[in-house]
């Protein structure tokens, strides 16, 4: 035996239970077998995960969706993470496509947790150098995770599908709060400089977390509007703000958003709320009982492949989005 | 004003939303309140919470169960203690009764997780100093902890309960399996030097993971068997001991555990075993369906309450156990 | 001498040098005197500090400013800080009324650094247990700290001012870009309902960064227009906002602002941008060059001194803000 | 020069002073040789180490026994893993055949240390990435370390000797006591389904920790006994636990344990016993005095070689034990 | 009961078994009892410690002498801390009189440890949250400790005792090498300004290590000759340099060394080198069989027992120096 | 594609601001180009920094020189590393030259900080895996940084310098004050033997700090002085020794230093104070104001460019010394 070898990187892609489709399409994508493994909950709701394949020296990519039971899904991920890191994986990187606990990203008021900071930390103790991640509630949560996040977009993938079936003329993009309007002009520059608006509510100082009334900033009459979000999860907000433009004058509403958590009573909502067409990503699964005739779902997984592909090689994830990352 | 004051502890009770009525028990025994708070999951599962006074500077003891389902409820006692960190406890005392993925607590074959040592991490990580809990599944995970653990045990009162209601006489002593004998031989010793036996499970080398046989080791002819684990989950194994020892020639079979995990059919399989009484605390809730006729629950909360108090008041621990801790 | 001593707090407040007249004015305010210190830098630009009196045991206060040049007084806090960790500070505070490189609080492109998260480690590596601070950039900066952020508002003092000279009548709440639609709603609420305005920048897709126009968005005409912002440094943005305001038809435009950081030629743009009034607080130092005649300074010691008392004895700083912090 | 190389992995294997002979077989094994090292202790007894090659970027792995004195060469292994660190070595791999304080893996009773989890937590501090060990007091012991754990075991080694040697026919495995029940279960598997017992010590409660009498549970008479034990210390108890099994009707005794520490006065203690033999491996040094005729040592050397060879290549450790690791 | 009590601190001193005298000294000048324990070594050299009362909340001083065999002593006090750590004492101070492995503080050559280092980081993972030591090698080794370090100096206590009993007239300070002129300018200071002089070793460059010849550099003619260092360990410089003083014609030669490590032949070269008088302390313990004639041990207790009362009530242990420490 | 990689390793290197001179002279030395980055200081005196290739899964060397205002560039050096710690750089390696803050390397009185080990603990947070450095003041500086550190010295450089300009003949070597006479003792080994002096300092020990009266200590009559030192900062220490040679009859004084800090007024002294020549290298840059007649500058890019290559080859970097490292 010599004692000198060569010190090749082996990529080996390992998914949570949460959602097996995008696994299975990302490994497709990849060209890579996801590693067969053993995954089940106990009687009590513990669970259990082992490999089935050494995992000595890989380049872990552990992907791991997060629908409801949310929780769950945290905890699988770690604990896939830990038996990585007690197998001797050299690297390791979650990847969560929808990053759990987004909105809980700062202290609304006194005594509160900033649960996507404490989701940082676990994924980090248990033993993530990196994370691959998709369309953040807010873009300061990279900061959160001490080492590499690769922050990716559907933005592109998004704009692009709108453009070819809508064109560009005639619309405005609106942000559904004051909180999004900074996402919406980017929007709103890469399709082509269209006009900006969003849903001003106004709240009685008063009475504490109380919508006084809400009504729209910015000029949607006779417009296209492109209503977007990061995110649709009870679907209230967006639906309303469909109404809401209908009343000012919008024309057709085209509803598009990254992250379809789609909670109920979204589907119900969001199929009679007005809109023409309503577009997300699957960084989530969407099971039948929550689709909608009107509902559009793109593929993340070229996206999410292609940056496992330039993780792995060592190539650069900012050229992606044109140097826009 | 001046710049120097008493620096008084205040002890602060919380407690997550797994087993109320241990939380108002333990409250109850110790004459301090719990905590008002706002707790919830979101429709996606998103736990929140937010405590409704000020936490600054106490000394907080964080009460969680952790039955079915299991992940929720770790989550939601580490997202309080990460708020209580942030809102500046002084100190924080996480309470386990029974302590999440204690059977995990090694790697059984290669590339499995240790999720026992990653709880322990986790909780560190949110922002623990400091753990309390009941029985443990084996000792050793004290050591998973990087801080003081008071590691408390039922066995005293799950022993009283058994000499005052069935004397010592012509009893034994049966683990249900040869993992567990040291622990018997505890009981034993408290139970007045009784006999020990166990059921000792042939395998057949050939074939991984599958029983061939079972067969009593140790003398419990006619003998009163107390059967001893530190939980019951699905009953399969305990509820067959029974069967083995009645076979053996047993007399009554009494069933002493300290966490009553009880998931399906364990209520079915225990009433229906030929177990004369079986014995557990109210570490883990017990609901109403889950409850047989013989049956006995004994609460915890005395101890629990004892053990915060001596802690608060930087007592003895050990002595609650006459110098055995 | 007795084994047993009486564990008292001991308030300590430290200041940096780059803002002695805030020191003072919180010193003041608390009536706690100023620890003297010897602090001066070598030629080379290193250094040096010390504490001329025991700081053992000591609840430590350490306010510092972060006005040009920033780095040096980045630096000298977290030098100060070492030297309280060393000396056997109990509990280490690091007040900063401005946080430094809040503007790179995320990854805008590829291979850049998050800064702001870098200062939170640094002030950790340190020795600091605690953070206050005010107004930060975003919320979200909260979360890069590991531990307990006490995110204090200037927002009720300066906008109190604004009702008192300016009433509620006729006035528009405008943010000067699209990031900060969402603080001009708060202030819109605290003003009473007030309509919402924001300056949006179109820009060229193909051309990275440079805008191409700037319109407004919401209704301005002939109303009292209240620029707020988080930070006026060079003045360029929010001069250029005013013009547009004016374009647009707005009447009297006052500027309202946390942190007067006022990097060369702010004076002078602001002088001359045809607002009415500019009103900033003292987090950071004005210096007479930099004043002007319509600049209004409210002082921040109070809610400072206000914030440390509560800390200090463990009171809710929440009810600082009614309930909302 | 160019800015791309080859990486290549180097394995150097180095080696404490407490057991050459082990080294160099293990060496011998690999066909590596040992890394040249200065390695002496002062006259007060602080050890110093330097290697006399570069280990840079090296995968090391830093082999030491622990015999006494034990805590000098628990040091001397920090010292050299520290040395490695900073010489810049890419991996370092602590083996550790016997691994120190492994029956300190609990508090047996309050204030207590865990001594075990200490050393776990020393090596990480020095340096070490992973651990490499064999038959661990405790399996729990392995999740001490916040890294991978290799943990070897010796007794398919030792069965295959006994089996070759006395056939299993007529056999029982023995437990010197009632902890190590399971590990004789696993031995009575592996030798075919023989029979199983234990010394049942019986205590008075009233008086801690003395034991009143000894008996055994199971059936053993006329059976060839294999008594087995991880570790034979002073050989008290496992002696006495021969003279109980021939008081009880035993044929002949084997004696079977991985670990010889054989301290004072073992080697008389386990000669003039009654049993047959007495099998160990060398994870320790056995010196000539400790040695007797019914003594046999089995060498380690074959299986930490095999062990550090799949760890360099990254093979699965797992497969040396038929997938149960 | 109520949930607010008064926080007082509990001093509580422990000792390792390597010095009891000292321990006892110490223990006598604060009137403070040393705490009770169990401490033994087992057979294979693993030590034990357990507390016999209950140290929650205590603020733990663990005092601990570092003589042959040092290893041993190092791990005692690594132990003992664990324990107390999870024993929930409030504070550990860990005191050094003789700071373990000083002289190893840098790297001499190539791929050497830094021991200084490690045994810093060993005593923080075990749990140390302080230090005090006395007479640092050198005084950058406070810097490897990550925390509060009380460096204290017997140097006054043995000034005070020669100025007493020689005076400061026709004396000289000298340096037994090049590398401890400062410390000897420091000394020639406090002894009223007497002359300095050292001893040049010229070393050979092209035969490593090797010493050519020792000059002194200096005046030294009929002078008596104080002879520092920080500590005397086989005493074959110091006797060598009383050599060369002579032959340079030295009157008298005191020698004074804080620490007497006086391994082998240390008290016989000693008790023949010719010097009038050699002073230690007894930070180490020296066994009859060390002592000689000319030797004097003054005792380190009130030191050490003053700045653990400093300590404790959170005095200044600057001020025990007239303001240098 | 293929889940195999090579896995080579990509030397990038980086440079800081502070001494561009001294990066490309490195960066033509190692025949490899500097990353091209953007960097720049917003009007607040904020660094900003952007890479403009991928430095994923590089080798990454950081240098950053630290000239006044040497603040600014320690922050710089730290924003770097953070940039290609998040962008995924394999290893970090921080360059510095002239390592800041070396004389804060312990503390000289009580409450003060301990500079150098905070700046090894910044960079280390930052994200730096490895320190090149550069004569540190004092040795014990390397065990300030967890981890390797390559301690270079420019000592043979500037020896070499010297004796082929002015031979090893009636020469002395003098150390400017008692605490670098070891270092001087190694100047006269490696020029064959010289002689020794230092100038000794008298302290008034009632009035602190201030010096008496300094006396040569050593022979220097007639001889040519080389007076060496790490550093030249104000030049007052090292004008003065040349002032107090000549007075005691020394010959030609030649002064030798690694870094030239050269703050004001140390050109005009240097010029004047009757050295015959100056010699430093530019480990910190020497603008033309700072230059004089007599001072010569030798390049330290050759030793750092031969250090970063063995590193990056795993070479040894002890071999560059002559096994003295």
């Amino acid at each position: 035996m010599t004692n000198w070898i060569d010190n090749q990187k082996n990529l080996m892609l390992f998914s949570g239970r949460a959602h097996p489709e995008l696994a299975e399409q990302v490994a497709k994508e990849l060209g890579v077998p996801l590693t067969p493994q053993t995954a089940r909950d106990f009687a009590n709701g513990e669970t259990f995960v082992r490999f089935e394949e050494s995992v000595r020296g890989s380049d872990a990519f552990v992907l791991q969706s997060h629908p409801f039971p949310l929780n769950q899904w945290v905890m699988e991920q770690l604990i896939m993470i830990d038996a990585l890191k007690r197998g001797s994986a050299k690297r390791i990187t979650a990847i969560l496509p929808f990053y759990p606990y987004a909105r809980q990203d700062k202290k609304h008021r006194g005594r509160e947790p900033i649960s996507a900071r404490l989701i940082a930390d676990l994924l980090k103790t248990a033993g993530a150098d990196r994370i691959i991640t998709v369309d953040l509630h807010t873009d300061q949560i990279q900061g959160f995770f001490d080492g590499p996040v690769d922050h990716m977009h559907a933005q592109g993938q998004l704009a692009e599908y709108i453009r070819g079936k809508y064109g560009v003329e005639n619309i405005a993009v609106v942000s559904p709060d004051s909180g999004r309007v900074r996402v919406a002009e980017k929007w709103a520059d890469t399709l082509g400089g269209a006009p900006l608006a969003f849903i001003h509510k106004t709240r009685d100082p008063l009475v504490p977390n109380q919508v006084k009334s809400n009504r729209v900033v910015g000029e949607v009459d006779g417009r296209t509007c492109i209503l977007i979000d990061d995110m649709i999860d009870t679907g209230g907000t967006i639906a309303g703000a469909v109404k809401i433009l209908k009343e000012a004058g919008a024309g057709d509403v085209i509803i598009a958003a990254t992250h379809g958590v789609l909670s109920d009573p979204a589907a119900e909502r969001l199929a009679s709320c007005g809109a023409k067409e309503v577009i997300v990503t699957n960084t989530l699964p969407i099971p039948p009982e929550k689709q909608f005739d009107c509902l559009t779902v793109l593929s993340i997984a070229p996206l999410l492949a292609q940056t496992i592909r330039e993780v792995f090689e060592n190539g650069s994830v900012t050229s992606l989005f044109n140097g826009v990352a």
